[in-house]
């Protein structure tokens, strides 16, 4: 078969509203690669859920021809679904670099060793069946994020993962823009990009101007204890806190479980370099001005340091005037208010805080629209799918693709479970599969989507159990009708009103089909019509019991 | 007695996380008046909450002292609550200008003949038993805003409302800085100054700006229907928009009840003035060059014209490649998501849609930094409390008022429920009052936040209701138990574990006292106890009967 019609087939299986992100799959004649496996985080449409993860049905159908799993990055959304996937996936490679391994090992547990986890390089190329794949640098927050190029007997489909251009990285490690250029030169069938930052104009600011802040906020209070909260997982912004630390005589104790587990992650495979002796047990008897607090929470994440701290719960560190406290983030959209509720409880303590970007002590790891075009040029692709964004996001990195000179029939916007061939002649969808959300609440559920409804449900409008006994010869309620209402406003006069309601609804049933379901359910209807004028709509469960 | 010596009392009874927004009382002697008496929106703290009223207590308590209400402005947060307390307030004037109590009116709807409205204009005074209060212009979103100076005894107590400090308003009527002035030079005893947009630098634009893009955006747009969504309260947007639209010859279709009723209020009391002809009943005939669709729903609100057109069930405007849609609004914190949801369905149908601010499409009501240092110059108080804001805000407020030069020690951030007496001498906090926030579903609450808290734990948690019959003389379950789960993930090996526990739990039940409570706290405790380890917590109510 001539290469220009071979297919290379990519599916969208995980992405709460952002696809592309949590997991792809691409695929060439016989052989199958995942890139990423990540989770996405519940909100108000879904309360209580700890995690959602991709649907794997389509994999499962197609175990034969599953080849490897490629880690462009270590971040949860990337890959903190295996950990639920690690029976099935037990026989898969599983590929990234040393900290995206390393990450991935400690969320594994026990189960790191059952797994096939393979350490790679930037500029490594790894085989899977006929395809292979090559990992290539880019700058994102944190070290050891990949794009990757991979090469099928259809042509090249290459990912941009999450990325950005800083020139000026901390570690001198830039986005590989000539290797870049050079497979871009070669040709690239097709290019997956992805489109967080494209409504911010111009470049993102280098990490190294965080460093600069941060230095004139330490030269600013030398008097005060500096806590400093921000992405465990954010190793640069880790390094340079650490650094300037250093520099300047402060001893730094670690606040918050994955500060500490990331942190020896990090230094143990070489993307962070501790100065000897600057990290500490604890405050000890240091003086505010020899102290720095590096502490998670910077999202206001309910169990983190920095919220404890905001309440006065976390152990030995009591925030008061003494404290400067910099929050070197920015909410995620989402987030705002748990931050400022962390950020109001702070000035409440009485301690100083800096949180907004205009101090310059956060810059983001994502591409702004400039250093999008760039990319587009450096790869010019023959077709090309904006991911990793809400579809405004996708619509207006289409948009810039078509200004950089990609033809506009050659752009795509995929949808969550879409699943999209390509060849040198064309590109079109040719099938949906089973790609909705699995949930994780404790456990993975069953039937994740009708447990969160009905949690949105109960939410709304609350819920009342009606309990009665019926004597089914007489079709009678026998005893007292109880009532049991949670989350809905029980006063006399309604609980009065439900009464009459259930023995309107046992009255009315129909004595010669009369059977306790026949009775729950006009009793159900009866007691709905109650609240229905007043638009109240609380969850009803009848409980009819025999007399 | 001196005038030094009598007291002013400030009470803040209403405002969810910003205080002194809903309600707050001002009292000298036997008087009370009432500022503002506005409705807060629920969030996911509180789900399915309808509207959060201000507790009126104290005000319940010393009616017979309460000799007014003041509305600053016309704003749901400020009038709102209004129609709750129609009854309480039935003898008590009310006193606005003219939009702020045409828009009252047509909340109170049939109440309205009951309460006693007072129209009055600013620079109007109003005399409230021994206390007076003068109304004075300030420019803010909407029309007819006004600060106050309330005299009393003790000294003025000025109340800033919502302001900005706009020089080329487009009414032409600018905040009265002429007469705060004076205000300020007689000495003001207390001033309570909003700090919604203390955090950001320089001073706000002017409205007029926000008509320039607009013009713009219909220059470049001929042949596009447009679809333009802001706040129906904004009348000086809509007005710049109606007068757009008679220029550029489009009728205008008003898409949303609150648009069409708001554009009638206003109009009617001369506060918007619409070019004879340019409103249209409906799309008709029209071409998109000729049409101009005002919508509610800048806010993604579930109900608004914008969201069912978003979702294509708005009758008669369809949306597709012919529309433009101008979102002349900034997503209020909380409403990101529902905002962002709108704007990508109307993207997905093939509209072109402007939603940043970084197209000057629109613009804050509410004065920044260097506005607000204007402010406490003009009326350069003795005493000084930030209000209308988040702590953060107050904090940063507060910060501002000593950089200005009123007294450290003569600043107070107050919180909701307590209340402040301020002499000449000195300020202090005399008593915290009754100021719970009050739940609206539907109806008013009478126990919302426990109903409020059980919501939240069911949509957290989901819950199981077990059944089961018991004889009270042997002590064994009689027949099956049954299970209904809602919000709960229920699997054939969880049904059967839970069984067990109920089992267990009645097992486990001391013989000698065992009644049906007792029964049921141990079925509680048992099955509480299997889910624990896996850190679920669903709400278990055991239902036990007795055989």
């Amino acid at each position: 078969m001539a290469k220009g019609q071979q297919k290379a087939t990519v599916t969208f299986l995980g992405g709460v509203g952002e696809i592309g992100k949590n997991m792809t799959a691409i695929e060439c004649g016989n052989d199958i690669v995942i890139v990423d496996c990540g989770v996405a985080f519940g909100d108000e449409a879904s309360p209580g859920i700890d995690a959602i993860i991709p649907d794997v049905t389509y994999i499962k159908q197609n175990m034969k021809k599953l080849r490897g799993i490629l880690l462009t990055h270590g971040h949860e959304d990337h890959i903190g679904a295996i950990p639920y996937y690690a029976e099935l996936f037990k026989d898969t490679p599983i590929y990234g670099t040393s900290l995206t391994i390393g990450l991935l090992k400690r969320k594994l547990e026990k189960n790191a060793k059952k797994c096939k986890l393979n350490v790679v390089s930037a500029g490594d190329t790894v085989t899977l069946g006929d395809m292979k794949a090559e990992f290539i640098k880019v700058v994102h927050s944190m070290g050891g994020a990949c794009a990757l190029a991979i090469t099928t007997a259809a042509g090249t489909v290459f990912v941009t993962g999450d990325f950005k251009m800083d020139n000026t990285p901390i570690d001198g490690k830039k986005t590989d823009v000539q290797r870049i250029a050079e497979i871009g030169a070669k040709g690239v069938l097709l290019m997956l990009g992805e489109s967080t930052n494209v409504e911010r104009k111009g470049s993102s600011t280098s990490e190294k101007v965080v460093g600069q802040s941060l230095e004139n906020i330490f030269l600013a209070n030398t008097q005060k204890r500096l806590i400093i909260a921000c992405f465990a997982s954010s190793n640069y912004r880790v390094q340079q806190i650490l650094t300037l630390a250093h520099k300047y005589n402060r001893k730094v104790v670690l606040a918050g479980k994955s500060m500490k587990a990331i942190v020896e992650v990090a230094s143990s495979c070489g993307e962070l370099h501790v100065p000897k002796g600057v990290i500490v047990d604890g405050v000890g008897k240091l003086l505010p001005s020899e102290t720095l607090v590096l502490a998670t929470g910077s999202q206001g994440e309910p169990l983190s340091a920095l919220k404890k701290m905001s309440k006065g719960e976390f152990n030995k560190i009591n925030v008061g005037p003494d404290d400067l406290v910099v929050l070197s983030s920015c909410p995620i959209p989402g987030n705002e208010k748990s931050v400022y509720d962390v950020i109001n409880d702070l000035f409440r303590k009485g301690a100083d805080v800096i949180y907004d970007s205009m101090n310059d002590i956060h810059v983001s790891g994502h591409a702004y629209e400039e250093e999008l075009k760039l990319m587009l040029s450096l790869v010019h692709p023959q077709f090309f799918m904006p991911v990793h964004g809400e579809y405004r996001h996708q619509y207006k990195h289409a948009e810039i693709a078509k200004a950089i000179g990609v033809c506009s029939k050659n752009i795509v916007i995929p949808n969550l479970g879409e699943s999209y061939g390509v060849t040198s002649k064309g590109i079109r969808k040719h099938c949906n599969v089973s790609a909705g959300n699995i949930y994780v609440d404790g456990v993975v559920l069953e039937d994740g989507q009708s447990v969160v409804n009905d949690r949105r449900s109960l939410a709304e409008y609350g819920m009342l159990i009606v309990l009665a006994a019926v004597n089914l010869e007489s079709g009678k309620v026998v005893g007292d009708v109880d009532i049991v209402a949670r989350g809905f406003n029980l006063t006399d006069d309604v609980e009065k009103s439900i009464k009459n309601a259930v023995f309107e609804g046992i009255g009315n049933a129909d004595m010669d089909k009369a059977n306790i379901d026949e009775y729950a359910r006009n009793v159900k209807k009866s007691v709905r019509k109650l609240f229905y004028r007043d638009r109240q709509f609380p969850i009803i469960i009848p409980v009819i019991v025999k007399d």
